[in-house]
């Protein structure tokens, strides 16, 4: 008997994976991090997500769930030979209750098929990741996704209302209500983000959005990366919050236009789009104020969309946004880090420093509204050394932005990226009261061991605080 | 020495409390159970919060943390001889950051006077319970709490964005942060609402709100209570999210308006007070909208506000809703649960039933939006038998809440209250995983005793769960 067996007999030979060029697709995530798989489990049930909990707890393997990893920092990627969950079939859409707003969802429906299947009904699922396409709503779970409209509507958290969870134990529990505030202790918002370490999310109780009466979509080209940032801050400060405030730089804009032809303005050292919703006399008087704002931070350029057909034409240099960097090299490395808007020129200057520093290409693409930077450097792997480069840069990228007061993660989550750089922005105190949750529900440490948490931390309370540096290397 | 002496040495004497007559103040919230208290201390700062943890440790004492005391459920109630930890002298606001829209306060902070301070400079804080204007920003983190605003803006927990908390060890600890997306394990989330089962929390990172650029208040007069919530559901279905929509049953007009003589009209069944913000223009078109729709379905009376003075006549009822009854008799017990917002008329339908049987008089002011019932008993105590027949009435009233898919509490928290009815809500292992939560934080059952969590469900784990009834009435 194996841990095979066990889980052959449980979902049958064809939903089980453990040949070496199979569990090489579960290896990674769309991060550049690779690591050890024991085996591949396909439930389609909660029923057998337990005979998975079980059979891995029984063979001592520990577990890593996963949806369909388009995650950037290594969430879903084993740092010890590991039993992957794929939660990828558990696809159905429940139950839609247009009366009270909400839906119960597999973790395995993918984030654009429910807003397609409520759209027609006046609802979608608000959080919209540019994975949105393929990811799911399991994964946005785990690593509490935003997107671009999340400005105005908040992450994944705000979003989800309870889960139904497989915890270590094969227990099945209940987390969180359809209840506005959710009674006892919520622990329904320490499951969002926390990639699979408390358990395995089966099911999931999401808030549908209705649909903006209008939408009013504007393309602003600048001379400056400046004056897009000005936009920004004014548009904010004069009390707007608009559905979403994107800005491009020109490596990125030429990057988007060579590989969609979406008309965007290459000549242009910035490009912001900005979207406003709402009432359409609100609509039409809060664009028409961002256009004057636009005006005197110097834009060049102004389009605007009001139907669908042109809102899509303008989005779609955004939404190729990575895409267009896979064609133009065979890696890519994408960072996600939150500075005070305040202090967004000033890091993208910092940023654009080191690269120039490392001789790396960095291209950007980010959420402007609430400061969430995306710089993605595009490499090629095979180059000599150039992996090293890439890591390093990174690394003082996301120094740059702790130093600017800005956070580890705006929304890709911690995985194994950014795990050891949480000792740089809590205390050990802070840790440990981490530590302390975590331990609660997974004693042993089964649950995706070696994520979120610096490596020691768990160990504060007996005093074997190991130096971050012993930690082996993947 | 002793527990008083420790606290002396720490805090000096005149913020020290130990004799009966001054226990007696601190031995009940604005709710109807007290409880027994040893001692009561008023920190001024983390530091002699650690202090008074520390004390009460090494005398085995538990420890209550308190605010204005105006919880109704029993939270800040000990169950056992406790030391009081009332934060009300850590007042201060810390530091008010206008460019992320944040402010460090005191959790001794009141509510109100938070929203003084900051809307000269075009922000507030936006949860409004009715008791803003004593109720402390401390107490609203741990109670969750709601008010009529919190339709549009969400509860308490939608506000906060990180927590400085002293632990039950006296280590202070710092939770979540500035950033729209909390990195690690999103404890800062879980503590709101925790009623101080967690730890004591000692400074509050709370998010401030744009004061909306047009106001625009609708009091609206109905011959039936369906009239009103029919109102309330069609202007939703329109996907309107009105800033508040209040309705108030005819028992409640007549108290408030023998109470202000606000100019309510007490003829009518039901009032529904309707408030919409945002964009002038929107707010325009939204009021008629909602103007044409409470016309449709039968009222018989439109007021309309639209300027500070107009606007706070029209609130002063609503606000002044439970002095009012507290000048009706000398007792009252209030309710606070949540229902579908589509089965409000039935459940209202229900409890007048309930009242009628029991022959109390029942009041009814509520959170009409999202379902928020709030019946409001007035009583005599001194009544042979008047508080059993209202406490029997209470279960009954909870119980058809949760009968219609309700939850058991909307924005009051659990306390004493309803702690016992979290079992009809939470399976075992639902209550297990919030048990094991709190054991993390609090080992001993050190912090807040005897709430949320009914009897035995801490002891889940070794299978010796007590029958409830067995649990000692107070």
């Amino acid at each position: 008997m194996s841990l095979v067996d066990d889980l052959v007999a449980a979902l049958g030979a064809d939903r089980v994976k453990a040949h070496p060029l199979e569990l090489r697709v579960y290896d990674k995530d769309a991060g550049v991090a690779r690591g050890p798989v024991a085996a591949v489990a396909l439930p389609e049930s909660t029923a057998e997500v337990v005979a998975c909990v079980k059979a891995a707890r029984t063979w001592g393997v520990p577990i890593v769930a996963r949806g369909a990893g388009t995650g950037l920092a290594g969430g879903a990627v084993p740092t010890e030979p590991a039993l992957i969950v794929a939660l990828t079939r558990m696809n159905t859409i429940h139950e839609v209750d247009l009366e009270n707003r909400t839906a119960w969802v597999g973790p395995g429906v993918i984030n654009l098929d429910l807003s397609a299947h409520t759209t027609p009904m006046g609802f979608h699922y608000a959080p919209d990741p540019s994975s949105q396409s393929v990811c799911t709503i399991g994964g946005n779970v785990g690593t509490n996704a935003g997107g671009p409209h999340c400005l105005a509507e908040g992450t994944t958290v705000a979003h989800i209302l309870a889960v139904e969870m497989v915890t270590v134990d094969g227990e099945i529990v209940e987390l969180g209500g359809p209840a506005p505030d959710p009674i006892g202790l919520d622990l329904r918002a320490v499951v969002v983000g926390s990639e699979g370490t408390m358990g395995l999310v089966t099911r999931v109780l999401v808030k549908l959005t209705p649909n903006a009466p209008d939408v009013r979509t504007l393309l602003l080209a600048y001379p400056t990366i400046e004056g897009a940032a000005e936009t920004v801050s004014q548009t904010i400060a004069a009390g707007i919050i608009p559905a979403a405030l994107e800005i491009m730089d020109r490596p990125m804009v030429q990057a988007v236009e060579n590989f969609v032809h979406a008309g965007y303005p290459t000549e242009s050292a910035a490009v912001l789009l900005a979207e406003v919703t709402g009432h359409p006399a609100a609509v039409t008087a809060e664009a028409g104020q961002i256009e004057r704002i636009a005006l005197q931070a110097g834009t060049t350029e102004v389009r605007s969309a009001v139907d669908a057909a042109e809102r899509d034409l303008l989005w779609l240099g955004r939404k190729s946004a990575f895409g267009a960097v896979a064609q133009s090299a065979p890696d890519y490395y994408l960072h996600d880090t939150v500075v005070p808007r305040t202090r967004l020129v000033e890091t993208m200057t910092r940023l654009y420093e080191i690269a120039d520093r490392f001789e790396i290409s960095m291209l950007n693409v980010f959420h402007a509204g609430d400061g969430n930077l995306h710089p993605l450097v595009a490499f090629d792997g095979r180059d000599e050394g150039a992996r090293e480069r890439v890591m390093e840069a990174a690394e003082e990228m996301v120094r740059v932005s702790l130093e600017v007061g800005g956070s580890l993660s705006g929304e890709h989550g911690i995985g194994l990226e950014k795990r050891d750089l949480m000792a740089d922005v809590f205390s050990p105190i802070d840790l440990d009261a981490q530590a302390r949750l975590r331990d609660a529900f997974d004693p042993d440490g089964a649950l995706n061991p070696g994520k979120i948490l610096p490596h020691g931390s768990r160990c504060y309370d007996f005093g074997m605080q190991p130096p971050l540096s012993q930690e082996p290397a993947l």
